[in-house]
């Protein structure tokens, strides 16, 4: 029996969800299960203001516009790291700086951003990679200092906390994907979290192409119209509804997803292979990887051989072709060790303790 | 017994398929569904490529990045229209430029276009409204006669044509929305049509948030990386299962909606108003309206006490607030008349002859 990589997290409760969404026969964005799901999210990230997305791609957009990035801004954000951190940045003229990460975490090294602060500084993209983070506190207080913004790319990291306070709550803003590769997730889907009212307003605007359509909603104007730039974020009530019942799994994945992480981190022993240096609490079991010191092809091979699949990451987004045909190559050297060298291994709801001990006996086995 | 101004289509089938996404346990965008949905529009659309994306917004955002607009481009579009045909012209950095429409299909008016173009108009954002359109064979000879791109924001087109050939296909880039109030739908949603191939390529890397992982999943390459800027257009599961339901009753809402269109049409006999100029067969029923030459309000107060819902619709964008505070107001005599004084009635699948009798009986008494 093969052991897949990811398989997408279903409670169950979906197709009843679904099943109301046909009956009430509405299905446009900013409905009755969109609106229940943001009031959840809100309810777990207090103080926040939460509007779903199509993915947390959109939310990353919709970051970017909400902070005015422009040409002559620069943007700082690991180079480890999906595309979809990069392109808001470049859609809206302003230029992506890339730093380091750390080896032992492969989130954003703060040493190297100090480096790459400078006068045209306008915000930081960090990446909360697997569901753990940075030091957030210190990152933060950087940015609060030089004042710089703070967007949390919290993609993979719903339900994670660092130092007991949830990621996605350091940010001035954050986003989350609910993309099938993520804990829990609806297919297609992410969220902006705002955590400065002081972009609410505005937020809303963009939110609905623009318009003020919510005042509309709200009964506090009596027709709405064009009132900034924006676009469509909002979600259909199809997507809403499934994500609607997959949020109250958020704990139950994330304790299980936590204890599959332990088992490996625990367990696995091979001097070929440098393990994470994360404690427990601070991640959400989204991801659990080795850094191969030596040749990963064949480390994926001998694994593929006993039947389970495992995986590389993203390429490093400095040495890509697209970013090299506009900007000079810097080098970024945990990030490329990273390209070539981590491997992820399968870490999904539902895996047996019988999965995991053989996962780890074929690793420590290896070689 | 009121009479809604729109019920959303449901054509039975939508559960069905939606167990179907469930069982096969993917959700996520570029799947089984969202690729038989593309087959099935590039079998309408022939000889064009067809992208599906979570709205038409998305894929007016989508032309803006493929056509390369930036900043000293012209665009010019009609000022009666949704705010998303604007905002992705402004989010390039463009300049929107907006022309009339004509009185008696609010349309865009050639003749104004003529006297807006410049040596800075890089595309024409025309807009099919209501599912009819202007004369998309002298546009597009123009367009082609000034090198300058047509894109048809067909958003509430699915299904129509224009002189026998379907709207979407005279442009070089065309867009269809699938939001509920569409003539199919679901929920929220919508494509992108290519009728010139040498966007093809491109138009894939922007699909994918910028990477070439459509050759990745085609076997072409094996690791796909950043070639270019993109978002996320990819459509989930979900959606793609719902529109693919929906599809099939293309043909079948549209011969009907055409029929309640004409009812109204042959019927309304009121000098209070004036009618559209269309032909039947040159519209999919999507919309009905009408122009006051009286008061819209005390009308629309008269149909509501009669419990019939008609809509007003677009503001005359030259005018609006977020428009004015960036550019120079220049009238739009037409557009300015349709803020003011277009009705819409309703019309959607499943109406009946008494009601639609009701409604005409109603406006023919009215005064």
């Amino acid at each position: 029996m093969k052991i897949k990589f990811n398989i997408p997290h279903i409670t169950g409760n979906e197709q009843k969800y679904l099943k109301n969404v046909l009956n009430r026969k509405t299905f446009s964005g900013e409905g009755y299960y969109s609106r229940k799901c943001q009031d959840y999210l809100e309810n777990i990230y207090k103080n926040s203001k939460c509007l779903l997305t199509n993915s947390c791609t959109d939310a990353l957009e919709f970051c970017s516009i909400l902070l005015d990035l422009k040409k002559g801004d620069e943007v700082i954000l690991p180079a480890f790291t999906f595309v979809s951190t990069a392109n808001p940045i470049i859609l809206r003229g302003a230029k992506p700086v890339f730093a380091d990460v750390d080896y032992h975490s492969m989130n954003l090294s703060i040493d190297d951003v100090k480096k790459k602060i400078t006068k045209k500084t306008k915000a930081i993209f960090t990446v909360n990679y697997g569901g753990s983070s940075c030091n957030l506190f210190e990152l933060s207080n950087l940015c609060k200092a030089k004042k710089i913004y703070l967007v949390e790319d919290s993609a993979q990291g719903i339900g994670a906390k660092y130092k007991n306070k949830y990621l996605g709550t350091y940010g001035d803003l954050a986003t989350i994907s609910f993309h099938e590769t993520k804990n829990i997730h609806c297919g297609e889907g992410g969220c902006l979290i705002i955590n400065q009212s002081k972009f609410i307003k505005r937020a809303n605007l963009i939110h609905e192409k623009g318009t003020n359509r919510k005042d509309f909603k709200d009964g506090m104007v009596n027709k709405y119209g064009w009132r900034d730039v924006g676009s469509s974020y909002v979600v259909s009530e199809l997507q809403s509804a499934f994500l609607y019942a997959q949020l109250f799994d958020i704990r139950k994945v994330t304790n299980y997803r936590k204890d599959l992480w332990n088992e490996y981190n625990q367990n696995i022993n091979n001097n070929l292979f440098d393990k994470q240096d994360i404690k427990k609490n601070d991640t959400n079991g989204h991801l659990y990887f080795l850094l191969c010191k030596g040749d990963r092809k064949k480390f994926i091979n001998y694994m593929s051989k006993h039947n389970v699949q495992v995986s590389a990451h993203y390429e490093s987004l400095n040495k890509s072709k697209f970013f090299s045909s506009i900007y000079k190559y810097k080098k970024c050297e945990n990030s490329e060790i990273a390209e070539n060298k981590l491997v992820r291994l399968p870490i999904w709801f539902g895996m047996t303790e019988k999965q995991i001990t053989h996962i780890v006996n074929l690793i420590n086995n290896y070689g």
